[in-house]
C-alpha cells in the first residue's frame, strides 16, 4: 500500500477552461479510487486527434472545465474496493474504453465494444457516483473519456486499465493505449491482409501509417496510400507504403483510379481519415470476389454512405471497426510483447516530445499538421 | 462415344418467342459441342424466378427468341475438343455460372466469380465463336445464361458443367444448381452463424427457405423470416424457421423491431428479396460488435444502399454473396453428397411436378407465387 492510498492527492493537471483555448496547468485535487477504480500515477501521455477534436468541440458537447488526455502510460498508486487483478505498483496502460468481462460483447470472442464501458466522450464524470474525482477549489472538473491523463494523477475504471510487461519503457508502449493500436489492429484483427497483397490506406496520419506498418508486417507487397498531402507520402515510406496516391490531383473517384492500376481493385483497404467520400471511395477500390474495406475513422454524424448495391453483392465485404477489435486488457498486453520482441517499431511514430509544462506546444504542432505523436514527459 | 456426336439433334425445346408470352414447344437443332462445350441430354428442369424476370423483360435487354431454363439435371451426351475431366455419361448439373480454373478468382480461395465464365444474362450466343447452338428452320435461336435447359438437348461451356455422383436422383438434385445452393452457400459460406444463434431471413422464397434450412442445420436457435406474406409462415416453420415478422404489419423500420426482440439485433442476417429498403433493413438489424448481414438477392440496377457509417464503425459486417460463394465445379458435388447422406433434405422445396409438354403452367404456379419448386420432366 501506497502512503498516499485513501488520500486526495494534491498535483499538477491541465486544464482545459474553454473550447480551443490554450490549456492551464493548474494545482488541482484527486480524490482516492473508489470501489472498482484506478488512482494512476501517469508517467507519459501523449496527444492524440480526439483530445484535439473535444478540445475545439465544434458541434459537440461543450463540457469545461476538463481534464483532456487518454494515450498514456503510468503506475498504480492505489486501488478501490474490490479490484482484485491490479495492485499498486503496476505498469499500466488507461484505455478510452473498457473490458468489464461480464456483458455481451466482452463474452464475445468478436466484439470489444463492451456495453458497460464502452467510449463515451459526453460524460465528465465516474460512473459509480456520477462525480468528478477532480477538483479545483472545491470545484469539480470534468473528466474526459474516464482517463483525463493531462493530469499527474488519475482515477479511471480498473476495467479501463491495462497491466502490461513491466520491463516495457512506459515513454514509448504509452502510445499504444489509443490510435497506434487502432491502426495495427485494423489490420491485424480485421482485414487480415494475406502475404504478397496489395492494400489501399486512406489517410497517413498516425492511424494510417500504424495500418500501413501492420501490413508491411503481414506481408503486404503493395502498401498505396492515399491522402491530401503528397508531403505525407515521404514520411509514409518508413512505414511500408510505397505507393502513392494524391486525392488532390485526380478529378475522378479515386476508386477508378485505383481499379487501374491494381487489375480490378486492391484486396484490402483501411479508411482512417473519417471523411464519407473517402469511406465510399475506401468501399469501392477493393476487388469484387475477395475485397474487404475496413472503416476506421470516425464520422460526422451527418454524413451517410452510399454505394450501389451490386458493389456489395459482387462479394465485397464491409466492416468497421473500434479500437482494431482490440479487447483492452485481454489483448493489448500482447502488443506491448510485439514492441519488445522487436517485431513492432514505435520509435518511428514518435517525432516529438515536450515537457508537461510545454503541453500546448503539442497541441499547437497537430494544429499544425506537423509529426505524428508527441510525447508528454509528465515529471520534466 | 454416343451415336449422335458430331451430328445435329433435333429434338423438342421450350421456346419465348416474346416477352411475357406463353412458351412453344418447337422442333430445334441443336449443334454439336464445339471446343471446351459439352451437348447435355436434360432429364429434370425447373423454374427459377431468374427465367421469369428474363422472360418478362420488363427493362431487361429483349433478346427473343430464347431458350429459357437454368436449373437443371441430366447426362452428357457427348463433347468438344479439348474437353478433358468429362464423358459420355457423366451425370451433370449444367450452371449458370462457371469455373475456368484459370483467373484471378478461380484462383483466389475466396471467390467464385470466374472472370470467363461468370453470369451473363445479355449474351445470346457461346463464348467460343459468337453463334448459338440452336436454330429452327435455319434461324439462330438466343442461349439463355449459357445453359438453356428448357430443351431436351443443350449446349453447354464445361467450365459450367459440374459432374456429380451417378446415384444421385436428378429429379431431385436438378434444383441444386441455382437458387437453393444460393441459399444455403449465403449460410454456410458467409453467414456463417455459430450453434445457438439468432438469424434473420428476408424473403421466404426458395432462396430464403434454404437460408433457413442452413441456419437450421447450423444449429441457428432463433430464425426470424421477414416477409410481406404471413402465409408463408406456415411453409417456413418445416425449414427452421420460428418466429416471423410481417413488413405489412409494423409502421417503423422492421430493423428497430428486430432489435428490440432480440436484446440489441441478431447475429447474422440474409436478405433474399433485392428489395433496396429490405437490404438497408438486414444490414442495421444485426448487432453491433459481431453481426454479419448477407446480400444475396438482386436488386433493381437504379436502388442506392444507404446507412449512417457508424452503423458499420460499430462492428458490423456486410458481405454480398453470388451462388452462395460456391465454386460450381469444385464446390457443388459435396452439396449433393450431403442430400445423399441426408443432411439435406431437398423434397421440402419440390412442390409441383410437371411434364415437359405442360411447362407453361410452372411459369403460371411462380406469377401467382404457388409453391416453392416446380420440377419439370423433359421426357413425360
Amino acid at each position: 500500500m501506497s502512503t498516499s492510498a485513501g488520500l486526495v492527492i494534491p498535483c499538477k493537471a491541465a486544464v482545459a477552461w474553454e473550447a480551443g483555448k490554450p490549456l492551464v496547468i493548474e494545482q488541482v485535487e484527486v480524490a482516492p479510487p473508489q470501489a472498482m477504480e484506478v488512482r494512476i500515477k501517469i508517467k507519459y501521455t501523449s496527444l492524440c486527434r480526439t483530445d484535439l477534436h473535444f478540445w475545439e468541440a465544434k458541434g459537440n458537447t461543450q463540457l469545461f472545465p476538463r481534464i483532456f488526455g487518454h494515450e498514456a502510460a503510468g503506475i498504480v498508486e492505489s486501488v478501490g474496493e474490490g479490484v482484485k487483478d491490479l495492485d499498486v505498483g503496476d505498469h499500466v496502460l488507461p484505455v478510452f474504453t473498457g473490458e468489464c468481462g461480464e456483458c455481451g460483447h466482452c463474452k464475445s470472442e468478436e466484439s470489444n465494444m463492451c456495453d458497460l464501458l464502452r467510449i463515451n466522450a459526453t460524460r465528465g464524470v465516474m460512473l459509480a457516483d456520477g462525480n468528478s474525482r477532480f477538483s479545483l477549489k472545491g470545484k469539480p472538473i470534468n473528466h474526459f473519456l474516464g482517463t483525463s491523463t493531462f493530469s499527474e494523477y488519475t482515477v479511471v475504471h480498473s476495467g479501463c486499465v491495462v497491466k502490461i510487461n513491466p520491463l516495457a519503457p512506459l515513454d514509448k508502449v504509452c502510445i499504444l493505449s489509443c490510435g497506434i493500436s487502432t491502426g495495427l489492429g485494423s489490420i491485424f484483427n480485421v482485414a487480415k491482409p494475406k502475404k504478397g497483397s496489395s492494400v489501399a490506406v486512406f489517410g497517413l496520419g498516425a492511424v494510417g501509417l500504424a495500418a500501413a506498418e501492420a501490413a508491411r508486417i503481414a506481408g503486404a507487397s503493395r502498401i498505396i496510400g492515399v491522402d491530401r498531402s503528397s508531403k505525407r507520402f515521404e514520411e509514409a515510406k518508413k512505414f511500408g507504403v510505397n505507393e502513392f496516391l494524391n486525392l488532390k490531383e485526380h478529378d475522378r473517384p479515386i476508386q477508378e483510379v485505383i481499379a487501374e492500376i491494381t487489375n480490378g481493385g486492391v484486396d484490402r483497404s483501411i479508411e482512417c481519415t473519417g471523411n464519407i467520400d473517402n469511406m465510399i471511395s475506401a468501399f469501392e477500390c477493393v476487388h469484387d470476389g475477395w475485397g474487404v474495406a475496413v472503416l476506421v475513422g470516425v464520422p460526422n454524424k451527418d454524413a451517410v454512405f452510399m454505394t450501389k448495391p451490386i458493389n456489395v453483392l459482387n462479394e465485397r465485404t464491409l466492416k468497421g471497426t473500434f479500437f482494431g477489435n482490440y479487447k483492452p486488457r485481454s489483448d493489448l498486453p500482447s502488443v506491448v510483447d510485439m514492441y519488445m520482441n522487436k517485431k513492432l517499431e514505435l520509435e518511428k511514430f514518435i517525432t516529438h516530445h515536450v515537457p508537461f509544462s510545454e503541453i500546448n506546444t503539442a497541441f499547437e504542432l497537430m494544429l499544425k499538421g506537423q509529426g505524428l505523436r508527441c510525447i508528454i514527459n509528465m515529471e520534466a
